[in-house]
């Protein structure tokens, strides 16, 4: 299986020559399905969403008709995919150029993964307890540069900034380039007012889909950086993710119980039916995989973080992004970034070509994958390229 | 002086019943003037700024145009009002209701004053330094939360939050609601491409106005939360700008040197000629004043915040609204917030009405004013009014 047969059927947009969307499609196995097209010829009238939204360059005005259009846009697709009727609005994905499918509103980041927590906070805090005094009572987060997320496949450039070092800060550019990858939620509308809190168990709805996140990170200038408001330039120049957004309703198959949180948070974030997804996660580095996890062991559930953010009144808009923090498993070699397969950089990875890594070199690739454990639904892969510095 | 005569001219949008903008508009002493009636009339055709941008609902497009653009707009404008061609595209402020004048891409916070800093810190990290280690080798920073700037006199809500507490953590409303005096930047464009930095001679180019900003802040929910990630949901329920945009070149007679800077910064980070705003800031509290400071004592510069947020090669799109975080000065009563203003509240205020003040009140009203030290040229004053919690 794909993957991206019809259990799937996620949503992107068709790129110009610049990059810029130009209209919706829908993956179907190694085609795409020109959403435009079908919604001119009526075939998605009975969906009830507007034409304007199927007909516009990209899936913003989708997103603000919220999870419920999404996933009737993708049932009548599945339909007129089995009935024939879809056939001539199919192309070959190969030679298709994909944009970022919708204008990223917000993009939150969180810090969900227990190990992840953990392992970074021995290595950035040494002296002091490895999981902040919060954690285990919020899903720590913090608001990421929304104007440089990009889609898959854009190269990155390795970012300058101040570098500590034993004679004093530099400014040069980053050597402990990194990836992390995540998971992401993209938010649907419609938009709760400004100071009207999203409960946990109303947070399911506003949730229209999922993609695959690589939150490119510069580690050396990161720490220096961090202390006390926050990662900024060790992150802000890149965030890629994947240019497919799996709506909710896809990933049925994929909901588990999520683990146990001790103790247990506070009410607002106790929900009636809690879940986590339950997709194998892995990352390649120039073409050999170098981390394997699982997003179901992540420690806050997504419904929970889309509350937390919400539960100070702050508008959640459709377009969106929350993205999980880095996924890291307890065994070795289930870390999702290098600074932690490394332990910072200490037990550099040897690749196949017999070259080490503590952190990435330029000219690496990185991919990042996801699947459902039985292999029916994918996320879209993420890669990434790095470029030299300027 | 009013502040908004002809050497002002600051560009608005006014709004519907909704709130949406439909239109942008000049303020010209107690009066606006309606631009697109202006641009219809062919009057700004010798601008060179399309019609479609001085036509549109909001300043999104002039933004996009860049400084020049808003430059040759405020310009032409007053030749207008000079010979009495702009007349009937005048009409009464008072009863206009007032727009978010622009969208607000991303949204960035600085901690530019040493004194705030210090005084934060010092509350924050008691056992620790003050200052933190990067604070003099570069502008700290995060981002905050775009989607919840709004406009000079929205009401804003008591946010709740998760409070620490002897008993252990706590959901409830929070219990040190505070405002933050703060100047902000408005970007220009056009954008640098992604991976391209803005050197800091550059920056000025980049900057197209200025407004006033309310960095509402609640202290309980920031003390317990902030730690590693910085700040999130003790600042995301809320940040009030003014109303208008006063453009650069409105603001020439106020430009000064700015304070030396011990280390020197990076040589990237140290402009050609670099300049600080002479405004004199006021924040009052149910009509009182309860701050009054200056902008010429922040340490870091606009352009060097600008340049830093860019050095690592973000995008920095029109629409971008850089914060100087909260001004203070070294004097007692100087200080830019009600954390510092009142020792972390141990040190409540005296209002007019013999009623005590260690943070902000349901009910209150907030009002934060500047104006160069001439009076010639003010920012839009900014109002908030406490609602209780939800």
């Amino acid at each position: 299986v794909s993957g991206f047969g019809i259990e799937n059927l996620p949503f992107g947009a068709r790129a110009d020559a610049g990059g810029a969307a130009t209209g919706i499609v829908v993956r179907f196995e190694d085609s795409v399905l020109d959403v435009r097209a079908l919604a001119a010829d009526g075939l998605l009238d009975d969906t009830g969403v507007p034409r304007t939204a199927l007909e516009a360059a990209n899936l913003d005005a989708l997103l603000a008709c919220g999870r419920v259009a999404g996933a009737a846009v993708r049932e009548a697709v599945a339909a007129l995919l089995a009935d024939g009727r879809a056939e001539r609005a199919l192309s070959p994905l190969a030679g298709t150029r994909l944009a970022l499918p919708f204008t990223v509103g917000d993009y939150v980041d969180f810090f969900a993964s227990l190990e992840h927590a953990t392992n970074v906070g021995r290595m950035f805090r040494p002296d002091g307890e490895a999981l902040p005094a919060a954690w285990r009572h919020l899903p720590i987060a913090y608001h990421g540069r929304a104007g440089t997320v990009v889609v898959s496949g854009t190269p990155i450039r390795r970012p300058r900034g101040i570098l500590p070092g034993p004679a004093g800060p530099r400014h040069a550019p980053t050597e402990a380039l990194d990836f992390e990858l995540e998971l992401g939620i993209v938010a649907g509308g419609p938009a709760n007012a400004v100071g009207v809190p999203v409960g946990v168990d109303e947070a399911d709805a506003r949730i229209f889909g999922v993609v695959l996140v690589n939150d490119w990170s510069a580690r050396d200038v990161q720490r220096f950086e961090y202390v006390p408001l926050g990662p900024f330039n060790g992150k802000s120049f890149a965030t890629s993710v994947s240019a497919w957004v799996v709506v909710l309703d896809a990933l049925e198959g994929a909901r588990v119980a999520p683990v146990a949180q001790d103790p247990p948070p506070a009410a607002h974030l106790q929900a009636r039916d809690p879940w986590a997804l339950d997709l194998e996660l892995e990352a390649e580095l120039q073409g050999g995989r170098v981390t394997a996890g699982n997003s179901r062991g992540l420690y806050w559930t997504f419904a929970q973080q889309l509350a937390h953010a919400a539960e100070n009144g702050a508008t959640i808009r459709p377009g969106d992004l929350f993205a999980s923090g880095t996924v890291s498993g307890p065994a070795r070699g289930s870390e999702g970034c290098l600074l932690e397969l490394t332990r910072g950089g200490t037990e550099p990875l040897l690749l196949a070509d017999g070259s080490e890594r503590a952190f990435l070199a330029d000219g690496d690739e990185v991919t990042l994958r996801a699947q459902s454990a039985d292999g029916t639904v994918a996320l879209g892969a993420v890669t990434g390229a790095i470029l030299p510095a300027h």
